[in-house]
């Protein structure tokens, strides 16, 4: 293994420098983000907020849009409730609750700019609350209509990777690991670029140093994804994979991070999508098996439920 | 024809592989897209949906919305009209028809946050319904912005393609194979630059192969596409079409995919456009008809819609 | 002038061809655009309404809302008054024009969303028809933001351009083509590039065609727009214009295409501006006049009036 | 100091030409804009409006909202106001205040579309102004939603830098000039590039001139910015710093700016980020302190606070 001979071009590193990976705590998530702990960062920060109201899941978006509606509604409902029962006409509540529950809707009513007006605002005080409020739903309105917009826009690829790296026969006489993807969405991706880089532990004269190697793919670019990609980096005598076993793999904490861009067509937009496979991620001696196939017609089928299948290879 | 002696460059297949093309079945589309049938997508994908109804006919559209704004009426006036005939203040109806026309037009009020007052809600469920329906309502609308205004940005060439590809004369005795295109829309477009991608069917020791070679062009990019282009493939010794009959094409299910990419001026984007020719697409011995003039005062008239006129000759 | 024996690269002629001008009639116009009448085209054509919708001036734009807010409510101000005077709750009115007054309003508080009360709508009909018209007041409203924010977003560069070209002194003994130009917007433009089209009719054996030369400059970019920027084409032997004199100009209908693209580093867009000097915009023999001073703090200031301020210079 | 005799890339001078430093007026501020003061600017000008209204503070932006809702409401209010008493039917007010505030609120529930009703338009006049202010609330409605949008999609990196450059240790017996930066948002940056451009006065021949060097950096790029980055420029024999003392840096004016490029993966967009160090912002013979750690987990943990830690060194 003389490969830390080799000239390491710096670039490829992924911005990690020479740490090495200690307790199997990879660097490189699943999803492709960096595994880095984060702090000292200013505690409010609206960009990071606009982040996270972009990147939540839709569940986790409507629940806050609606206990944000509930929440600013029960604040109102205390304002005019303070005011006393002759701050709204048409209140006909009797009881405290009554009356209450008759100020929580004359907010929701309000801020949704509804305004029936069985009830309405009486007096300075609840009618001034009242104008602010109708104000707050419209800016409410149009933050909603923003952030809605943001969340659709946002150029997201959806690209569905095999579960598992293999090492497969490939031409004759020869290997290569292998992994494959396809597009989930029906957007069609141009001018595809891979890369791989492929990292691990290595220890000379008793220091610890992670090393970091982009690998050589059979064919680096597709100009169109119209069906999977088969991604092969072959084991020749160019490969820093060439002589190491699986157990080597462990031994240095391997991994591989995966680096994908495109162009997604639809929306006009380069996208990048990113992930990680680690040694125990990487399955030697199987093949995939095959995705597509041919309807009656003869046109071309392919299935993305198959994406991840292969099967062991006898050598 | 021993053109598959060639170097075929991995990067120009489109991304199909050595598939044959069986049963007359092309492997692109008309509009360019690729005929791949996809199944084992994930049932419930957002990112599909949105893209759905981003790229869905207006008529399908209006359609879409004008049905929704009914169920969802439909399905509130059915819970109102169950809260009783006491829960709707001001519901003038004695039948049951009037009662639940009431309800479905209180809810439309409601959900346009129109909220004329004659109906109003009483007692706590339906003003809790109300209250609901009004947000939805308001949040609805932000959808329907975010998706008029996907809609309307979407960056989409109006490309219009002659309707046929034609082998006509070329410089002095010699021929080409040329279509030519023009923008509809009245934008800007600039940097253009255009690849066509030729494939057939090919046997070699029984086994039939897909070939894909990209055929050289005699202008590659235009700065400007002030008037029409015409783009032209000199039927020279380098080209792989140079001994074919349009039997061969015929016989080897030939066609010709059209890559076009350009800049937006107006919208500052990337856009492309994509189309396909079959052999039957192909005329042999004709030539275009000149598309532009000049009007009385010397100003250059281009008319768009002889873009696909031609006249035989005899050669 | 043996200058038609050059190479020209097709790529320079901005897709007019060999086309020569005539009667005065420029290829490009003051604003960058071509100079070319398009007819032919489909009659409606719903891209090119929303890029004209976005590219017209704000005074045609508020004057067309206004004047389609007006429509509408006369044509749903009709619809509720032919539904007879029982249809609307409320309407005051005795006389005609008063009832149909009513119903205009009625239509303005319904489609606005803005919904009173003290006029509601009754029975079947117009219940349906105000229900119809809320919605669509919904959606003109969603469109209006989608059109609004199109017309805010789109990237517009506003450069401004010296009135004339300028054959200057350049260096000692020498002598250039030069113009000027600023940035009039506060965003940063950043990676400038220029490119001037030289362009003239030229008659060889009796046939005239059109030339185009792209011009060398002194600097072809520049990383900043920080000032303003005089672009240089020096009079050398490699120049085009070497030997060509004022009159020469003029006989060959001699014109400049100028193009320029940068970066907004506000919007983060890559535009494009354009501009074109015909021969007759060209002064002989005059020097631009300093642009910028220093205030008393030594901070440079740049008046970006005196753009086009130059003065004669005797040779 | 012989480097004024090196070639210098009339690119690299940033667009400020000769015109030498004075009086301490750096030429680029802190921020990165260019320290220009423009004038001779268009008095009205839209494009600048909205530049405006998208990059002032937030505090700013909320402020103006408000006031120029207010500042609406009181216009239309004295407008209904003069129509007289009998304009605006249910207004309770008897003394003219109270009719002004009536007329106030009403205002408020037309602009913001809620219209209670318990005030409505009578006649004419009122109820054509209340259509017009109605349409006018949703239009103002749309801008705000725009102009939200508009300000949360700018892409904008939040890139902090060290508050100091130091003259550092470098390597063995050698010594570089050093900088940090990180990202203070989530977002992924990709593709980063670094350039520093050095500038400081020249004399000769008693003519002052600004000189412009980009300085030769370790590491132009990294492929991702997963952690912070540190940007050396070697004070090797190639460097025009070699031989320059503190005193030199600060006779000549010196000043360093720095251009960051990068790809926003959330928002696939092309970032920039500037800013400039002063000859008075260089701390002589420091190095800075870790600014990363391990957790228990093995993980790396980042301090954005430590970004300008140092500590000086005794050489």
């Amino acid at each position: 293994m003389a490969i830390h001979k080799r000239k390491i071009n710096p670039e490829d590193d992924l911005g990690f420098g020479p740490q090495p990976v200690i307790k199997n705590q990879p660097l490189v998530n699943k999803d492709g983000s960096p595994n880095v702990k984060r702090v000292g960062l200013p505690r409010f920060n609206s960009a990071n907020n606009y982040h996270t109201l972009i990147t939540m899941s839709w569940t986790k978006f409507w629940l806050l849009v609606l206990s944000g509606y509930l929440t600013l509604n029960i604040i109102f409902a205390f304002i005019y409730f303070s005011f006393g029962p002759q701050s709204l006409d048409g209140s006909s509540g009797i009881s405290t609750f009554h009356r209450f529950m008759d100020a929580f809707f004359f907010s929701a009513q309000t801020i949704s700019t509804v305004g029936y007006g069985h009830i309405s605002p009486k007096g300075m005080m609840s009618n001034s609350v009242a104008a602010l409020e109708s104000m707050m739903g419209l800016l409410a309105f149009a933050l909603a209509t923003g952030l809605l917009y943001g969340r659709f826009s946002r150029p997201s690829a959806q690209i569905v990777y095999s579960k598992n790296m293999l090492v497969a026969p490939y031409l004759e006489n020869s290997r290569g690991v292998m992994f494959r993807l396809a597009n989930l969405r029906r957007n069609i991706l141009i001018d595809l670029e891979i890369e791989i880089i492929f990292s691990f532990n290595e220890t000379v004269d008793g220091k610890t140093m992670r090393r970091f190697y982009p690998l050589d793919v059979e064919r680096r670019k597709v100009s169109m994804l119209t069906m999977n990609w088969t991604i092969v980096h072959p084991l020749d005598d160019k490969s820093p994979l060439k002589d190491m076993t699986q157990e080597d793999l462990e031994k240095t904490e391997a991994g591989f991070a995966i680096l994908l861009r495109a162009f997604d067509d639809t929306f006009s937009q380069t996208i990048h999508s990113r992930t990680a496979y680690q040694y125990n991620e990487v399955i030697w001696n199987a093949k995939f098996k095959p995705i597509f196939d041919r309807d009656e017609d003869g046109r071309i089928v392919l299935d993305l439920s198959k994406i991840s299948d292969h099967e062991l290879v006898t050598t």
